[in-house]
């Protein structure tokens, strides 16, 4: 017996399935009830299809959609094209086909999973996405399955390999963002424009998708507050090291009284974190829960290989109950009604870099106290271009109270806030 | 719909399951399709029985399995008693009474697996036991089910949280091996009796397991070269800080030419490494693979809640299968002919120490020399008790070569052989 499938591009990670489905064909032959063979193939044009050709690809590529959609053999389609359209349509008509699918688009899945996931229902199909969140490591299945008997308390992510390997250069060669920006696209991990993975846009996306499968609630892109690394100044990495931290891209969730406070920010975590060791481009996600208490996942968070990988593990998956149970199950079953946090409820403690027109630490920290912020630790440093700089570690404040001491900063002469970055795990 | 379960025991682990049914009773509720409930618990005697019922424990408590076994509303049999005996039987009774059974005893697992699996297959029942290595981490259901794509290379692990924490407070405290003992002991992670734990018994029986669900090989327990943490000095400890190591108790599983290579030791790993910041009484798995390329899953590897949350995770997985597919399901599917590595596969960088009579570096360079040997690091101390010591590392070795130069150095009037650790991951 043999699962058919059509992959829907042939980019990096599509072009990694056969190679996987070949390197370990062994294995997987024995573990898969129907062995998987691609049917076809479709590319973006007749151009690209000789190419391919020319290159030895021995697939039955197509140009036209319809050819895989009414082609009744093909059961699963795995979309590997990325963004949104045509990727959206295709899923969309693959799912009305009745076929399953496998993807590994987290943008698409972030954005419109509801739309999706209902369509995916009405026609019980199962619609599969590990690779969608930190590539290698996977993280949903075992939220679904090994941690189904857990209650999740917060979630803690190194999720964007890019921003990461940037970071581990500023921080342990002393590099400014700029040249690490530029190494990055040298070495093919940053693309030309890289603003989904500095600015922490990939990394909110993981985190809707997390959400649902830790917590059991869809989040809306839009309620995840978001901040890159593209403002880190090396005072800021030199300030963290000297208090005992590392700054890292974090995505974060948490369950607060109120709902969950998703977030990714530049962040400082104490440098025994188990996060804080999880450097280049490798990915981990951490877990606080209630059963048991701390755990992490950590591996790449991309490339063709891990990406691969996790797509066939979808594939092999869906062989399996379509063998056995003959019908289409969700990835994820947890659902629970969605709440954002209140901006009261959701609190860290913070660091805070402020340019200062006079070195007045007593103005400064009343300042403070007037807002409602108490200061740990202060001090004054010289910055770059020679304005004094005072460097502010606080104790736990709320959103709400970082807001206005925001605005009032702005408001202020006397006082520029350089950047705000939270202090996490103490 | 109810999937009614007893207990057998009801010590740390067992007593931790209807805490954690409680604790997260709204998730585990919408989550399994059966809710699941406790019908029986065995406990050894009417006294322990009274002694329960007198703390206010409102169970249906049982001191002969028989009433359990004759129970055909009972669907699983969780075995929480430990050791061999009387578990062996428990459970063999339970699956010829066609009853699931969960458990999470390695010792019985590791020694007689294929006698239990076979009978748990003739009577079409499964038998779930993710709690039987590295307790909170959900190792072994992540191997068969998103592992399944991947080939597996290495696996390297610390599986032990007892010796674990012994060593973390002798490298970062500089405690000596007795005092970590008597700390472990005073705090509870070190039984009175600590033999499984420090001479590396314990973490032999889970790579036993690790073996079956990483590469399909069910290991005999004495085919496990198995090394404690006993024989490690201060000396040792300093010689791996200066050079860029930390000394772990790490179970590895590599597959050579030959077979597998299966071993517990102590050995060095490289600071940087992600195995060598795991801690205290912390677990965790780190899997190279040709797939995801390295991974690593880290967690506690005891503890009541984390244990029975595993214990859990096994029974809802159970609960959704009798109610979805209503038969048995295999935990590991994963078989191929079982063999072992020959001597001359298996093959490591050393580190030895080596009392000597007099402190001539050349000679003993020679020395290793004739045997195969090429030393990379030569240091001469002083011993404790004033012996001149020499502290070597050596490039690849196998098994043929270290077994052959302990023998010649065993039978040399010059040198002693303290101790030899492997150096990994270099
Ligand atoms: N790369 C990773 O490590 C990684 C990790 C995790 C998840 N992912 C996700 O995996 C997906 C694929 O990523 P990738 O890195 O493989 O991207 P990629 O290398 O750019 O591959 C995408 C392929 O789709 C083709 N394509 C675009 N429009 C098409 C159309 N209308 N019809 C047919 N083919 C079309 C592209 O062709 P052209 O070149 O002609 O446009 C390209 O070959 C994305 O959703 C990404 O977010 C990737
Ligand atoms: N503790 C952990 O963190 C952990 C982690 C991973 C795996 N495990 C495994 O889980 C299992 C249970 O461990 P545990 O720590 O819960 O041990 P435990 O606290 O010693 O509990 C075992 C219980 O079984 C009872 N028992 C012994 N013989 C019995 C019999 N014939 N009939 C009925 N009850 C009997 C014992 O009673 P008495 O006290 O009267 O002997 C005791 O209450 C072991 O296989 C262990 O290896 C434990």
């Amino acid at each position: 017996m043999t699962l058919k499938i059509a992959l829907l591009g042939f980019g990096t990670v599509a072009s990694g399935v056969p190679l996987i489905l070949e390197q370990n064909s062994e294995k997987i032959n024995q573990l898969t009830q129907k062995s998987i063979s691609i049917s076809k193939i479709l590319v973006r044009d007749e151009q690209e299809k000789s190419r391919l050709m020319a290159l030895g690809h021995n697939y039955h590529f197509v140009t036209d959609i319809e050819e895989i959609l009414a082609d009744e053999e093909i059961s699963v389609v795995v979309e590997l094209i990325g963004r949104i359209e045509p990727a959206k349509t295709f899923i969309t008509k693959a799912l009305e086909s009745k076929k399953h699918v496998v993807s590994a688009n987290k943008d698409l899945i972030a954005l419109h999973d509801k739309e999706l996931l209902a369509i995916a229902r009405q026609n019980k199909v199962s619609f599969y996405y590990e690779a969608a969140v930190a590539g290698g490591i996977p993280i949903l299945r075992t939220l679904s399955q090994s941690l189904i008997s857990d209650k999740i308390t917060r979630v803690l992510g190194v999720l964007n390999g890019t921003s990461n390997f940037m970071l581990t250069k500023m921080v342990e060669e002393g590099w400014t963002y700029e040249k690490a920006l530029q190494t990055a696209q040298e070495l093919g991990y940053a693309e030309s424009d890289p603003t989904n993975d500095v600015e922490g846009i990939d990394a909110a996306y993981k985190l809707v998708i997390l959400s649902q499968f830790a917590f059991g609630m869809t989040i809306d892109y839009k309620d995840v507050i978001h901040q890159g690394i593209t403002s880190i100044t090396p005072q800021d990495v030199t300030y963290a090291q000297t208090h005992g931290y590392v700054i890292k891209l974090v995505g974060s969730i948490e369950e607060t009284k109120s709902g969950l406070a998703v977030e990714v920010a530049p962040s400082f975590l104490p440098e025994n974190h188990p996060l804080a060791r999880v450097n280049d481009v490798m990915n981990a996600v951490y877990i606080e829960s209630i059963g048991i208490g701390e755990s992490m996942y950590y591996g790449p968070g991309a490339g063709q290989k891990p990406t691969a990988t996790s797509v066939v593990a979808d594939l092999m998956t869906l062989s399996n109950e379509v063998a056995t149970v003959g019908e289409a199950k969700l990835f994820n079953n947890f659902n629970r009604p969605t709440k954002i946090a209140k901006l009261e409820d959701n609190q860290s403690a913070y660091y805070f870099s402020i340019a200062l027109s006079s070195g007045d630490k007593v103005a400064l920290t009343d300042f403070l106290k007037n807002e409602g912020i108490t200061v740990k630790e202060f001090e004054l440093e010289k910055s770059s271009n020679d304005e004094t700089l005072a460097m502010i570690s606080t104790t736990s404040i709320t959103k709400q109270v970082l807001q206005h001491v925001q605005q009032k900063l702005a408001e202020s002469s006397d006082y520029q806030l350089i950047n705000a970055f939270r202090i996490l795990g103490d």
